[in-house]
Protein backbone atom coordinates (compact mmCIF):
# COMPACT_ATOMS: atom_id res chain seq x y z
CA UNK A 1 0.00 0.00 0.00
CA UNK A 2 3.06 2.20 -0.61
CA UNK A 3 2.60 5.52 -2.59
CA UNK A 4 5.12 6.04 -5.37
CA UNK A 5 6.22 9.87 -7.34
CA UNK A 6 8.48 9.56 -10.01
CA UNK A 7 10.62 12.27 -11.86
CA UNK A 8 11.08 12.46 -15.28
CA UNK A 9 8.47 9.90 -16.24
CA UNK A 10 7.00 11.02 -19.48
CA UNK A 11 9.50 8.37 -21.09
CA UNK A 12 12.36 6.43 -21.09
CA UNK A 13 13.19 4.69 -18.00
CA UNK A 14 10.82 7.16 -15.71
CA UNK A 15 7.99 5.86 -18.29
CA UNK A 16 8.98 2.54 -17.58
CA UNK A 17 9.28 2.71 -13.68
CA UNK A 18 5.50 3.89 -13.22
CA UNK A 19 4.29 1.48 -15.65
CA UNK A 20 5.89 -1.19 -13.76
CA UNK A 21 4.33 0.07 -10.61
CA UNK A 22 1.07 0.32 -12.01
CA UNK A 23 0.72 -3.00 -13.36
CA UNK A 24 1.55 -3.86 -9.34
CA UNK A 25 -1.12 -5.01 -6.80
CA UNK A 26 -2.81 -2.37 -4.53
CA UNK A 27 -1.79 -4.36 -1.71
CA UNK A 28 1.94 -2.98 -2.95
CA UNK A 29 1.14 -0.18 -4.54
CA UNK A 30 -1.81 2.24 -3.76
CA UNK A 31 -0.84 5.60 -5.80
CA UNK A 32 1.64 6.21 -8.70
CA UNK A 33 2.15 9.73 -9.20
CA UNK A 34 3.81 10.15 -12.81
CA UNK A 35 5.75 13.75 -12.91
CA UNK A 36 6.93 15.45 -15.59
CA UNK A 37 6.76 18.89 -17.19
CA UNK A 38 3.87 18.10 -19.11
CA UNK A 39 1.94 15.23 -19.54
CA UNK A 40 3.05 12.77 -22.39
CA UNK A 41 0.41 10.98 -24.73
CA UNK A 42 1.97 7.87 -23.37
CA UNK A 43 1.60 8.75 -19.68
CA UNK A 44 -2.22 10.26 -20.52
CA UNK A 45 -2.69 6.38 -21.63
CA UNK A 46 -1.33 5.05 -18.52
CA UNK A 47 -3.26 7.19 -16.49
CA UNK A 48 -6.86 6.33 -18.48
CA UNK A 49 -6.02 2.62 -18.01
CA UNK A 50 -5.19 2.48 -14.58
CA UNK A 51 -8.43 2.91 -12.80
CA UNK A 52 -7.51 6.03 -10.70
CA UNK A 53 -4.16 3.88 -9.87
CA UNK A 54 -2.09 6.17 -11.98
CA UNK A 55 -2.12 10.28 -11.40
CA UNK A 56 0.03 12.87 -13.45
CA UNK A 57 1.32 16.01 -11.71
CA UNK A 58 3.51 18.49 -13.52
CA UNK A 59 6.27 19.34 -12.14
CA UNK A 60 9.64 20.87 -14.10
CA UNK A 61 12.46 19.91 -11.31
CA UNK A 62 14.16 22.86 -12.75
CA UNK A 63 11.71 25.14 -11.41
CA UNK A 64 11.32 25.86 -7.40
CA UNK A 65 8.21 27.41 -8.12
CA UNK A 66 7.00 24.70 -10.30
CA UNK A 67 7.87 22.15 -7.53
CA UNK A 68 5.95 23.89 -4.75
CA UNK A 69 2.59 23.99 -7.00
CA UNK A 70 3.12 19.98 -7.53
CA UNK A 71 3.76 19.42 -3.61
CA UNK A 72 0.34 21.44 -3.02
CA UNK A 73 -1.24 18.84 -5.80
CA UNK A 74 0.75 16.22 -4.35
CA UNK A 75 -0.93 16.83 -1.00
CA UNK A 76 -4.20 17.00 -2.27
CA UNK A 77 -4.07 13.58 -4.50
CA UNK A 78 -2.97 11.92 -1.45
CA UNK A 79 -5.64 13.29 0.41
CA UNK A 80 -3.66 13.84 3.92
CA UNK A 81 -1.67 11.03 3.49
CA UNK A 82 2.15 10.81 2.97
CA UNK A 83 3.88 10.06 0.00
CA UNK A 84 6.24 6.75 1.06
CA UNK A 85 8.66 7.10 -2.06
CA UNK A 86 10.06 9.69 -4.22
CA UNK A 87 11.96 8.60 -7.04
CA UNK A 88 14.36 11.44 -9.01
CA UNK A 89 14.19 10.06 -12.03
CA UNK A 90 14.83 13.26 -14.10
CA UNK A 91 18.28 13.92 -15.75
CA UNK A 92 19.69 14.43 -19.46
CA UNK A 93 22.83 12.89 -21.30
CA UNK A 94 24.61 15.59 -23.71
CA UNK A 95 27.68 14.90 -25.22
CA UNK A 96 30.55 17.19 -25.88
CA UNK A 97 31.82 15.09 -29.47
CA UNK A 98 34.88 17.85 -29.96
CA UNK A 99 36.62 17.60 -26.38
CA UNK A 100 36.07 18.60 -22.56
CA UNK A 101 37.86 21.93 -23.76
CA UNK A 102 34.66 22.90 -25.80
CA UNK A 103 31.87 21.71 -22.94
CA UNK A 104 28.98 23.83 -22.84
CA UNK A 105 26.64 22.44 -21.19
CA UNK A 106 27.96 22.12 -17.65
CA UNK A 107 26.00 24.73 -15.51
CA UNK A 108 23.03 23.13 -17.59
CA UNK A 109 23.88 19.63 -17.06
CA UNK A 110 24.19 20.51 -13.17
CA UNK A 111 20.76 21.87 -13.48
CA UNK A 112 18.76 19.46 -14.53
CA UNK A 113 20.53 16.45 -12.92
CA UNK A 114 21.75 17.90 -9.63
CA UNK A 115 19.64 20.96 -8.46
CA UNK A 116 16.50 18.97 -9.83
CA UNK A 117 17.11 16.82 -7.29
CA UNK A 118 17.66 19.28 -4.38
CA UNK A 119 14.36 21.19 -5.50
CA UNK A 120 12.08 18.44 -5.90
CA UNK A 121 12.84 16.39 -2.87
CA UNK A 122 13.00 20.08 -0.68
CA UNK A 123 9.92 20.58 -1.97
CA UNK A 124 8.18 17.25 -1.14
CA UNK A 125 10.28 16.46 2.41
CA UNK A 126 7.08 17.53 3.79
CA UNK A 127 5.05 14.65 2.34
CA UNK A 128 7.37 12.59 2.43
CA UNK A 129 7.73 12.95 6.25
CA UNK A 130 4.20 11.94 6.43
CA UNK A 131 4.66 9.02 4.73
CA UNK A 132 5.02 5.40 6.06
CA UNK A 133 8.74 4.36 4.19
CA UNK A 134 10.53 8.21 3.68
CA UNK A 135 12.25 6.52 0.94
CA UNK A 136 13.87 9.05 -1.96
CA UNK A 137 15.90 7.14 -4.58
CA UNK A 138 18.19 9.04 -7.04
CA UNK A 139 18.99 7.73 -10.59
CA UNK A 140 22.53 8.51 -11.02
CA UNK A 141 24.86 6.47 -13.15
CA UNK A 142 28.23 4.53 -12.99
CA UNK A 143 30.13 6.85 -15.21
CA UNK A 144 29.32 9.23 -11.95
CA UNK A 145 31.98 7.01 -10.29
CA UNK A 146 34.99 9.02 -10.26
CA UNK A 147 36.83 5.81 -9.03
CA UNK A 148 35.46 3.69 -11.81
CA UNK A 149 36.01 6.24 -14.41
CA UNK A 150 39.12 5.01 -16.33
CA UNK A 151 36.13 2.55 -17.55
CA UNK A 152 34.18 4.84 -19.15
CA UNK A 153 37.35 7.49 -20.48
CA UNK A 154 36.10 6.77 -24.25
CA UNK A 155 32.30 8.00 -23.43
CA UNK A 156 32.05 11.64 -24.46
CA UNK A 157 30.01 13.38 -21.74
CA UNK A 158 31.76 15.07 -19.24
CA UNK A 159 29.07 17.11 -18.19
CA UNK A 160 27.29 13.87 -17.30
CA UNK A 161 29.61 12.49 -15.36
CA UNK A 162 30.59 15.49 -13.18
CA UNK A 163 26.59 16.34 -12.76
CA UNK A 164 26.22 12.49 -11.36
CA UNK A 165 29.45 12.46 -9.21
CA UNK A 166 27.57 15.79 -7.72
CA UNK A 167 24.31 13.80 -7.49
CA UNK A 168 26.44 11.02 -5.94
CA UNK A 169 27.68 13.90 -2.93
CA UNK A 170 23.58 15.42 -2.58
CA UNK A 171 22.50 12.17 -2.09
CA UNK A 172 24.72 11.61 0.96
CA UNK A 173 24.57 15.00 2.42
CA UNK A 174 20.46 13.98 2.00
CA UNK A 175 21.10 10.97 3.66
CA UNK A 176 22.99 11.95 6.49
CA UNK A 177 20.55 15.06 7.30
CA UNK A 178 17.45 12.81 7.70
CA UNK A 179 18.83 9.45 8.76
CA UNK A 180 17.90 10.47 12.47
CA UNK A 181 14.51 10.89 11.13
CA UNK A 182 14.08 7.62 9.77
CA UNK A 183 14.83 8.14 5.45
CA UNK A 184 16.62 6.47 3.50
CA UNK A 185 18.36 7.90 0.20
CA UNK A 186 20.10 6.15 -2.02
CA UNK A 187 21.48 6.58 -5.33
CA UNK A 188 21.72 3.71 -8.05
CA UNK A 189 23.04 2.97 -11.70
CA UNK A 190 20.49 1.70 -14.14
CA UNK A 191 22.66 -0.14 -16.31
CA UNK A 192 22.44 1.27 -20.36
CA UNK A 193 19.24 1.14 -21.10
CA UNK A 194 17.14 1.23 -24.31
CA UNK A 195 15.69 4.65 -24.15
CA UNK A 196 16.34 8.33 -25.65
CA UNK A 197 19.05 8.78 -23.25
CA UNK A 198 20.75 5.50 -23.82
CA UNK A 199 20.63 4.88 -27.31
CA UNK A 200 18.83 1.52 -29.03
CA UNK A 201 22.51 0.57 -28.89
CA UNK A 202 22.32 -0.03 -25.12
CA UNK A 203 22.55 -3.61 -23.31
CA UNK A 204 18.82 -3.61 -21.53
CA UNK A 205 15.18 -3.66 -22.76
CA UNK A 206 14.27 -0.19 -20.95
CA UNK A 207 11.50 -2.29 -19.64
CA UNK A 208 14.52 -5.24 -17.63
CA UNK A 209 16.49 -1.64 -16.10
CA UNK A 210 13.20 -0.16 -14.80
CA UNK A 211 12.22 -3.44 -13.07
CA UNK A 212 16.44 -3.21 -12.06
CA UNK A 213 15.91 -0.08 -10.36
CA UNK A 214 12.57 -0.64 -8.74
CA UNK A 215 14.18 -3.89 -7.26
CA UNK A 216 16.92 -1.83 -5.55
CA UNK A 217 14.11 0.82 -4.30
CA UNK A 218 11.92 -2.07 -2.84
CA UNK A 219 15.07 -3.02 -0.86
CA UNK A 220 15.84 0.31 0.13
CA UNK A 221 15.33 0.32 3.72
CA UNK A 222 17.09 2.25 6.34
CA UNK A 223 20.48 0.30 6.54
CA UNK A 224 20.96 1.19 2.50
CA UNK A 225 21.16 4.88 3.47
CA UNK A 226 23.59 6.99 1.90
CA UNK A 227 24.81 4.59 -0.59
CA UNK A 228 25.41 3.84 -4.21
CA UNK A 229 23.85 0.33 -6.08
CA UNK A 230 24.41 -1.16 -9.11
CA UNK A 231 21.40 -3.18 -10.59
CA UNK A 232 21.57 -6.41 -10.30
CA UNK A 233 20.01 -8.10 -14.27
CA UNK A 234 19.87 -12.36 -14.38
CA UNK A 235 22.64 -13.20 -16.95
CA UNK A 236 24.72 -10.16 -15.87
CA UNK A 237 25.75 -10.53 -13.03
CA UNK A 238 29.31 -12.16 -14.18
CA UNK A 239 30.57 -9.87 -16.69
CA UNK A 240 33.07 -7.37 -16.85
CA UNK A 241 33.66 -3.50 -16.56
CA UNK A 242 31.42 -1.50 -17.90
CA UNK A 243 28.30 -4.04 -18.66
CA UNK A 244 28.34 -5.83 -15.40
CA UNK A 245 24.83 -5.55 -13.45
CA UNK A 246 25.50 -7.32 -10.29
CA UNK A 247 23.63 -5.61 -7.27
CA UNK A 248 26.74 -4.51 -5.95
CA UNK A 249 27.66 -1.18 -4.16
CA UNK A 250 29.73 1.24 -6.38
CA UNK A 251 32.60 2.82 -5.62
CA UNK A 252 31.99 6.44 -4.92
CA UNK B 1 62.04 29.56 -15.46
CA UNK B 2 58.34 28.12 -14.74
CA UNK B 3 55.44 30.41 -15.17
CA UNK B 4 52.42 30.72 -13.07
CA UNK B 5 49.15 32.12 -13.00
CA UNK B 6 47.12 31.55 -9.41
CA UNK B 7 42.87 32.30 -9.86
CA UNK B 8 41.06 34.25 -7.21
CA UNK B 9 44.59 35.34 -5.60
CA UNK B 10 43.60 38.76 -4.38
CA UNK B 11 43.16 37.46 -0.85
CA UNK B 12 43.52 33.95 1.31
CA UNK B 13 45.21 30.83 0.04
CA UNK B 14 45.56 32.48 -3.66
CA UNK B 15 47.15 35.71 -2.23
CA UNK B 16 49.70 33.47 -0.14
CA UNK B 17 50.96 31.13 -3.03
CA UNK B 18 51.58 34.01 -5.41
CA UNK B 19 53.77 35.27 -2.47
CA UNK B 20 55.54 32.47 -1.68
CA UNK B 21 55.89 31.94 -5.74
CA UNK B 22 57.19 35.84 -5.65
CA UNK B 23 60.12 34.46 -3.09
CA UNK B 24 61.66 32.08 -4.76
CA UNK B 25 64.38 33.07 -7.02
CA UNK B 26 64.22 33.50 -10.73
CA UNK B 27 65.84 30.03 -11.34
CA UNK B 28 62.77 28.20 -10.26
CA UNK B 29 59.61 31.20 -10.70
CA UNK B 30 60.04 33.40 -13.92
CA UNK B 31 56.77 34.74 -13.57
CA UNK B 32 53.55 34.94 -11.44
CA UNK B 33 50.41 36.02 -12.77
CA UNK B 34 48.02 36.73 -9.80
CA UNK B 35 44.35 37.17 -10.92
CA UNK B 36 41.10 37.86 -9.66
CA UNK B 37 38.12 39.94 -10.19
CA UNK B 38 40.01 43.08 -9.52
CA UNK B 39 42.84 44.09 -7.84
CA UNK B 40 43.05 44.24 -3.86
CA UNK B 41 45.95 46.03 -2.36
CA UNK B 42 47.58 43.26 -1.15
CA UNK B 43 48.15 42.14 -4.50
CA UNK B 44 48.86 45.75 -5.45
CA UNK B 45 51.83 45.76 -2.87
CA UNK B 46 53.08 42.35 -4.05
CA UNK B 47 53.07 43.44 -7.46
CA UNK B 48 54.85 46.83 -6.82
CA UNK B 49 57.71 45.07 -4.46
CA UNK B 50 58.41 42.29 -7.23
CA UNK B 51 60.50 43.83 -10.19
CA UNK B 52 58.59 42.72 -12.41
CA UNK B 53 57.72 39.30 -11.64
CA UNK B 54 54.16 39.43 -10.40
CA UNK B 55 51.54 41.17 -12.41
CA UNK B 56 47.82 41.20 -11.72
CA UNK B 57 45.59 39.80 -14.69
CA UNK B 58 41.94 40.70 -14.19
CA UNK B 59 39.89 37.71 -14.60
CA UNK B 60 36.07 37.10 -12.94
CA UNK B 61 36.38 33.20 -13.21
CA UNK B 62 32.51 32.75 -13.53
CA UNK B 63 32.62 34.71 -17.18
CA UNK B 64 33.79 32.80 -20.17
CA UNK B 65 34.40 36.47 -22.26
CA UNK B 66 36.42 37.97 -19.17
CA UNK B 67 38.34 34.00 -19.08
CA UNK B 68 38.86 35.60 -23.39
CA UNK B 69 40.50 38.73 -22.35
CA UNK B 70 42.15 37.39 -19.51
CA UNK B 71 44.22 34.61 -21.93
CA UNK B 72 44.57 37.33 -24.32
CA UNK B 73 46.65 39.25 -21.73
CA UNK B 74 48.24 36.19 -20.70
CA UNK B 75 50.05 35.95 -23.76
CA UNK B 76 51.23 39.12 -23.92
CA UNK B 77 52.44 39.17 -20.40
CA UNK B 78 54.42 35.68 -21.63
CA UNK B 79 55.52 37.52 -24.60
CA UNK B 80 55.30 34.43 -26.59
CA UNK B 81 56.34 31.63 -24.50
CA UNK B 82 54.04 29.00 -22.58
CA UNK B 83 52.16 29.03 -19.52
CA UNK B 84 53.63 26.75 -17.87
CA UNK B 85 51.16 25.94 -14.33
CA UNK B 86 47.52 26.78 -13.58
CA UNK B 87 46.25 27.00 -10.11
CA UNK B 88 42.53 26.94 -9.96
CA UNK B 89 42.13 28.53 -6.48
CA UNK B 90 38.69 30.70 -6.85
CA UNK B 91 36.37 28.97 -4.51
CA UNK B 92 33.88 30.06 -1.80
CA UNK B 93 32.14 28.04 0.92
CA UNK B 94 28.72 29.19 2.15
CA UNK B 95 26.61 27.98 4.98
CA UNK B 96 23.52 26.31 5.05
CA UNK B 97 22.73 26.75 9.04
CA UNK B 98 19.21 25.49 8.78
CA UNK B 99 19.52 22.42 7.06
CA UNK B 100 20.30 21.17 3.26
CA UNK B 101 16.43 21.86 2.57
CA UNK B 102 17.09 24.92 2.64
CA UNK B 103 20.10 25.52 0.77
CA UNK B 104 19.67 27.56 -1.60
CA UNK B 105 23.15 28.05 -3.20
CA UNK B 106 23.66 24.59 -4.96
CA UNK B 107 23.95 26.08 -8.54
CA UNK B 108 25.52 29.56 -7.41
CA UNK B 109 28.47 27.19 -5.21
CA UNK B 110 28.91 25.13 -8.96
CA UNK B 111 29.67 28.29 -11.04
CA UNK B 112 32.50 29.37 -8.61
CA UNK B 113 33.67 26.21 -7.72
CA UNK B 114 33.42 24.12 -10.62
CA UNK B 115 32.20 26.23 -13.98
CA UNK B 116 34.82 28.54 -12.83
CA UNK B 117 38.13 25.78 -12.98
CA UNK B 118 36.36 24.79 -16.39
CA UNK B 119 36.15 28.54 -17.52
CA UNK B 120 39.96 29.16 -16.54
CA UNK B 121 41.16 26.09 -17.67
CA UNK B 122 39.45 26.03 -21.12
CA UNK B 123 40.52 29.94 -21.84
CA UNK B 124 44.55 29.14 -20.77
CA UNK B 125 45.02 25.78 -22.53
CA UNK B 126 46.66 26.95 -25.60
CA UNK B 127 49.16 28.90 -23.87
CA UNK B 128 49.03 26.21 -21.26
CA UNK B 129 49.98 23.60 -24.38
CA UNK B 130 53.10 25.95 -25.17
CA UNK B 131 54.56 25.60 -21.62
CA UNK B 132 56.88 23.29 -20.13
CA UNK B 133 55.28 21.86 -17.69
CA UNK B 134 51.40 21.72 -18.64
CA UNK B 135 50.31 21.49 -14.66
CA UNK B 136 46.66 22.12 -13.77
CA UNK B 137 46.17 21.91 -10.10
CA UNK B 138 42.51 22.20 -9.05
CA UNK B 139 41.94 23.44 -5.24
CA UNK B 140 39.09 20.98 -4.20
CA UNK B 141 38.87 19.79 -0.38
CA UNK B 142 38.72 16.27 1.60
CA UNK B 143 35.19 17.61 1.99
CA UNK B 144 35.01 16.77 -1.31
CA UNK B 145 35.65 13.14 -0.81
CA UNK B 146 32.43 11.21 -0.82
CA UNK B 147 33.85 8.12 0.62
CA UNK B 148 35.09 10.43 3.62
CA UNK B 149 31.93 12.18 4.01
CA UNK B 150 30.88 10.80 7.00
CA UNK B 151 34.17 12.81 8.69
CA UNK B 152 32.21 15.89 8.00
CA UNK B 153 29.07 14.71 8.32
CA UNK B 154 28.47 18.22 11.20
CA UNK B 155 30.21 20.55 8.53
CA UNK B 156 27.11 22.21 7.38
CA UNK B 157 28.26 23.26 4.03
CA UNK B 158 26.56 20.94 1.39
CA UNK B 159 27.06 22.66 -1.53
CA UNK B 160 30.36 23.45 -1.07
CA UNK B 161 30.86 19.13 -0.58
CA UNK B 162 28.36 19.40 -4.09
CA UNK B 163 30.53 21.68 -5.42
CA UNK B 164 34.07 19.87 -4.86
CA UNK B 165 32.74 16.29 -5.51
CA UNK B 166 31.98 17.46 -9.12
CA UNK B 167 34.96 19.61 -9.04
CA UNK B 168 37.54 16.06 -8.42
CA UNK B 169 35.42 14.60 -11.27
CA UNK B 170 36.13 17.35 -13.75
CA UNK B 171 39.76 17.00 -12.95
CA UNK B 172 39.38 13.33 -13.71
CA UNK B 173 38.15 14.26 -16.97
CA UNK B 174 40.19 16.72 -18.17
CA UNK B 175 43.56 14.55 -16.90
CA UNK B 176 42.07 11.76 -18.97
CA UNK B 177 41.49 13.64 -22.01
CA UNK B 178 45.07 15.72 -21.61
CA UNK B 179 47.15 13.04 -20.89
CA UNK B 180 48.62 12.18 -24.01
CA UNK B 181 49.68 15.65 -24.87
CA UNK B 182 51.54 15.24 -21.53
CA UNK B 183 49.47 17.56 -19.00
CA UNK B 184 49.44 16.42 -15.48
CA UNK B 185 46.01 17.58 -13.82
CA UNK B 186 45.46 17.30 -9.98
CA UNK B 187 43.21 18.13 -7.39
CA UNK B 188 44.14 18.43 -3.80
CA UNK B 189 42.87 19.66 -0.12
CA UNK B 190 44.58 22.27 0.82
CA UNK B 191 44.35 21.44 4.40
CA UNK B 192 42.16 23.52 7.04
CA UNK B 193 43.64 27.12 6.30
CA UNK B 194 43.45 30.15 8.56
CA UNK B 195 41.67 32.50 5.75
CA UNK B 196 38.44 34.68 5.45
CA UNK B 197 36.83 31.09 4.27
CA UNK B 198 38.56 29.18 6.85
CA UNK B 199 38.17 31.35 9.85
CA UNK B 200 41.03 31.60 12.63
CA UNK B 201 39.87 28.76 14.40
CA UNK B 202 41.24 26.84 11.26
CA UNK B 203 44.58 24.29 11.28
CA UNK B 204 46.86 26.25 9.76
CA UNK B 205 48.47 29.62 9.45
CA UNK B 206 47.55 30.66 5.41
CA UNK B 207 51.38 30.32 4.58
CA UNK B 208 51.91 27.07 5.68
CA UNK B 209 48.81 25.98 4.08
CA UNK B 210 50.17 28.18 0.67
CA UNK B 211 53.40 26.27 1.18
CA UNK B 212 51.71 22.72 1.82
CA UNK B 213 49.62 23.43 -1.72
CA UNK B 214 52.77 23.96 -3.66
CA UNK B 215 55.07 21.49 -2.60
CA UNK B 216 52.11 19.47 -4.56
CA UNK B 217 52.19 21.74 -7.06
CA UNK B 218 55.93 21.24 -7.49
CA UNK B 219 55.70 17.60 -7.23
CA UNK B 220 52.80 17.01 -10.16
CA UNK B 221 54.51 15.03 -12.59
CA UNK B 222 52.68 13.12 -15.34
CA UNK B 223 52.28 10.07 -13.32
CA UNK B 224 50.05 12.17 -10.97
CA UNK B 225 48.16 12.69 -13.52
CA UNK B 226 44.25 12.16 -12.58
CA UNK B 227 44.92 12.47 -8.17
CA UNK B 228 43.88 13.57 -5.71
CA UNK B 229 45.91 14.87 -2.91
CA UNK B 230 46.29 15.68 0.55
CA UNK B 231 49.06 18.32 2.08
CA UNK B 232 51.77 17.25 4.31
CA UNK B 233 52.17 19.41 7.26
CA UNK B 234 54.98 18.54 9.17
CA UNK B 235 53.92 17.35 12.91
CA UNK B 236 50.21 16.74 11.08
CA UNK B 237 50.82 13.91 9.13
CA UNK B 238 50.08 11.05 12.11
CA UNK B 239 46.83 12.78 13.61
CA UNK B 240 43.50 11.33 12.64
CA UNK B 241 40.21 12.26 10.87
CA UNK B 242 39.85 15.36 9.82
CA UNK B 243 43.36 17.14 10.96
CA UNK B 244 45.61 14.97 9.31
CA UNK B 245 47.93 16.07 6.74
CA UNK B 246 49.87 13.39 5.36
CA UNK B 247 49.92 13.98 1.71
CA UNK B 248 48.76 10.66 1.02
CA UNK B 249 45.81 10.37 -1.58
CA UNK B 250 42.51 11.04 -0.68
CA UNK B 251 40.05 8.50 -1.81
CA UNK B 252 36.94 9.71 -3.78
Amino acid sequence: MASYLVTGATRGLGLEMVTSLASLPASQVSLVIASGRSKSPAVQKLVESSGGRVVFVTLDVTSESSAKDAAKEVEKVLGGKGLDVLINNAGIMNYSPNGINTMDDLESSFKVNVASAHIATSALLPVLEKGNLKKVVNVSTSLGSIAMSKNYALFPVPAYKVSKAALNMLTVQYAQAYAEKGFTFVTLSPGWCQTDLGSSAADLPSDVGAKAVLDIVYSATPDKNGKFFNIRVPGWEKKEGLNQYDGAELPW
